[in-house]
């Protein structure tokens, strides 16, 4: 088998562990029944060798697949990553999701998407990048007892992703851990009514309106800090074209969401300001995991 | 001229300060020339002498009048108001976007609608009741800059309130001033990631969602507790078909939305339960304040 997961965007600014959204940036894994257990990595991660010892991945579809099957099979598994480490673009939910999906599928045990979402929740407890990456577009989603509730909405091509992905991760130490544990009322309002917003702009694809609903008070500009560099390239998108621009994930990577027309210009102006950083135009991913070849 | 303002639901659960969704309970004013200032009252307010001299009505629509026109012009008011008086339905929001809408009317000053809600803001300062008083629907607002930036869906025929109006305002010292200044962090999680998936759900007009989007941490049951009935009006209507049941405003009306066919059984259920307090089945206004004779 072979199968693709999508890149996700999440947070969007003031949608902070609800909102998200999937990116046509994709990982692919090609699986098959082998004499023992064999791992092969091209791009991201190639040049790590413990990921062939220590590989979540594969982790998480043996513990699924045993839950499956009795008889106990090895398997090669063949990765193509394009989905950066640990720069916010959902690379840890592409291998949750994909690993869960892959594994049912090897085990010829029909799934919803819906079960492999609740399955993926107990790997990564907050839903903003699994859903995207499970159904793809944009989706906000909470959790009620261990289950995701969740709406999307297909995203239309005449909008693109502008994506600026930085040379480092961001400081791990700098993680939600040390996020403030209360907020201002008043700065708690200012988010939810934006989350509100942004979710009504979406859906009714207002884009207009994402300027004004993507900002936010929580978390991004504290998790920035960490990286000055990040406040010119938001500053830089907004002046160009970006309809919103917001940390993705818990960085480093930045999103700007534009019109089509508008893309190559704020590219071409991000790679002039910010020439060590890599910058990527995408489409958006409508359909989440993909199972490509049985 | 007669000008008709709709009732509004604010808050709705999570959206605090932000969602708000016009009813069709409405307040009518009747305004013409006279030869001296002169007020009569209807309906609520009726046995309340003071309010024919100290009207917050007049006192806007004089001031923004004396703006609009030199000359110097004295009218007569007629209220009919349906809308009652501190119960969280927005008799206050009605009473200020009527009067500046009646206003510009009268001088003939042409003005949108978009204009008398900012006009409104400056009267309160807060945009989840003022918004569907102006636009109907249901509404998800943010205010940037003393402006309000909001999006509005029309609600369909097929769904209707129930509202439960107790016979005694809230304790207005237990009002916003009284709620936490700080919140935890999961607790604002809790609440924005509900003001999403709510408005989404609105938007969508996926009503089975609004059940688990519509709860929440900030001010709710905080209010409720005093009047403890309350919490027996949501367990009640929650079990009755209510798709979703929230304290109106800041109370003490609740309100609940439902399937047109379950409307008729929660009333009844209702008005078992509370024989002293008024219950009625409303639909949803989808004009907002509407000029109906000039």
């Amino acid at each position: 088998m072979r199968i693709r997961i999508p890149a996700t965007s999440a947070n969007l600014g003031p949608g902070f562990d609800s909102l998200g959204l999937a990116i046509s940036l994709y990982n692919y894994v090609t699986i098959k029944p082998y004499m023992c257990q064999s791992i092969s990595i091209k791009g991201e991660g190639s040049n790590k060798p413990k990921l062939k010892v220590n590989n979540i991945f594969v982790s998480i579809f043996k513990e699924t697949y045993k839950k499956l099957v009795s008889t106990k099979e090895t398997f090669r598994f063949e990765f193509e990553n394009n989905i950066p480490f640990s720069r916010g673009l959902g690379s840890s939910s592409a291998v949750i999701v994909g690993a869960i999906a892959s594994a049912y599928h090897m085990a010829n045990v029909k799934i919803s998407k819906e079960t492999i979402l609740n399955l993926a929740l107990s790997y990564e407890n907050h839903p903003d990048n699994i859903t995207p990456a499970v159904y793809g577009g944009f989706t906000t989603s909470i959790v009620v007892d261990n289950v995701v509730k969740t709406l999307k909405k297909e995203l239309p091509t005449s909008i693109k992703a502008v994506i600026v992905i930085p040379n480092s991760p961001m400081y791990t130490a700098y993680s939600r851990t040390q996020l403030p544990k209360f907020y201002h009322m008043k700065d708690v309002i200012f988010n939810s009514s934006r989350v509100g917003l942004m979710s009504a702009a979406f859906f009714s694809e207002n884009w207009e309106l994402l300027k004004h609903a993507s900002y936010d008070k929580i978390h991004e500009n504290r998790r920035m800090k960490k990286m000055k560099e990040l406040f010119t390239v938001r500053e830089v998108a907004l002046k160009n074209g970006a309809l919103m621009s917001t940390l993705s994930g818990s960085g480093s990577s930045f999103f700007s969401l534009v019109y089509e027309k508008d893309a190559q210009n704020l590219k071409n102006i991000l790679e002039k300001k910010f020439p060590s950083f890599k910058i990527g135009i995408f489409c958006f991913d409508n359909f989440g995991f993909n199972i490509i070849q049985s």
